[in-house]
């Protein structure tokens, strides 16, 4: 278990904000001139291979380097479960290699686009987007009551957005109640940590919801949805596409969640009221 | 010139707001199950070409997609000024070609690349790295009083930020005056549609400043620097690794900006406070 004793509350993983190497204190100006130090989150590359293909360097505040890149390949299509044999991570390098026992199916697909075309980048979006046709997500039920505890719990969770700002922060729950808590500086990285964690735990997505600082884009929506989750919450806007897809495979989507208020752009027959 | 004539204000390129095909009107539901109608922000797939080679597939609120490629490819270092030739963009495949009259360095180098490892994803980030080695922005002076006076300017500006939210700025602004005011729902794009614009209309550097609503992470102070602006100002926070890039560079860089109030961590002796 993944599980994070520091913390006294019912999270299974939180931040640590405590965490050697993950901010750095700096010295500067304010705006009448007068030094002032402040903490800011540190940022660096983390090149995630398959096997022996490089697959891409992500930029990465650098927690949990093994279930960025796990979650990462999972979420591209490119790692089913069932597949995942070894995670060794360079930290020198700043690489982390995710083995299976043979080539996947995503490495055969690779050599014969590299070859075909000699660029291997636009595969990605298109291998994310083929995951999505025929599926449909569990319609499963939303208490709005829920969406309010879950909102204010996690608001005022210590975490390294309210200690130094500048990160994302994606939140797997169930219920009202918050689980994983992962913050990254690219919001997708901290979704891909939430999506590798679920894939080394064994954990069901369909009674789960996923609770995200970040914009309801096409790619949060499209990576929400092949994680199984039916339920996805922000306090941020959204953009058509990602209304869309969500429509598409019955996501319900929540945005722009402040205090009480908020905007369901998908699935509001999901949700439950209050009587 | 792109200048946009429907502005009233001093901006050579502003915001569109009434532009067909950028947002759409979605239905949902709000905090107490009424019908609502919101304005959201569009978001499609653009191709990049650099001649036959495809590059990478961009998420795009849709608008200047020549802008993007060209600028793109150009804060990738994968395409210089002198070596442009036309671009041609194909609104039905949403694909933007943008063509040099010869193979440019960068394709011969991928196709090496691409001989060796079999993936040239890798290859994009370490060259935005090399393109930093041995650059040093020029000393220009910042005065304080201009930077409260752009950001009031730009933060009351109509703008698919204001209207629809979900999306990013950037805006190139030269003393007291915003001069390019680009939005996109990627940060990244917004810059880039800069860096085009500042591409194709053969503008100074030197004497500009660059204004974004984003993080100052260090692909924003990376693609800053590469354009030659020697100072980014954001209402946003920082990243440990922008900071040191920044200092490396020489690039004034202020961040977490309201109303009259800033911090500043590179580069604060260039800054002018009123007497």
């Amino acid at each position: 278990m993944a599980a994070n004793l520091s913390t006294s509350s019912n999270y299974l993983v939180a931040p640590d904000i405590e965490a050697v190497g993950l901010t750095r204190r700096v010295v500067g100006r304010d705006h009448e001139g007068r030094e002032v130090e402040m903490r800011v989150v540190e940022e660096r590359p983390l090149t995630i291979y398959l096997n022996r293909t490089e697959i891409v360097t992500a930029m990465t505040i650098g927690d949990h380097p093994e279930l960025l890149g796990v979650g990462f390949l999972a979420n591209q299509g490119m790692l089913r479960a069932g597949e995942l044999e070894r995670v060794d991570y360079h930290e020198e390098l700043g690489v982390v290699v995710v083995r299976t026992a043979g080539e996947t199916d995503y490495e055969a697909k690779l050599s014969k686009k590299v070859r075909t075309s000699g660029c291997a980048v636009g595969t990605v979006f298109g291998d994310m987007m083929e995951g999505l046709e025929g599926l449909t997500l569990p319609p499963a039920r939303v208490k709005v009551t829920d969406l309010y505890a879950l909102a204010k719990e996690i608001n005022t969770t210590p975490s390294l957005y309210l200690e130094a700002g500048a990160i994302h922060g994606t939140v797997l729950c169930e219920g009202a109640r918050p689980l994983v808590y992962m913050e990254d500086v690219g919001r997708h990285n901290a979704v891909d940590k939430v999506a590798g964690w679920m894939l080394r735990e064994g954990a069901t997505a369909g009674d789960k919801l996923l609770y995200t600082t970040g914009r309801l884009t096409s790619e949060m929506v499209i990576k929400c949805a092949l994680m199984g989750i039916p339920a996805l919450v922000s306090r941020s806007g959204f953009t058509a596409w990602g209304v869309e897809i969500a429509r598409q495979v019955g996501l319900t989507l929540v945005g722009r969640m402040r205090g009480e208020r908020f905007v369901c752009l998908s699935g509001e027959e999901r949700l439950e009221w209050p009587e």
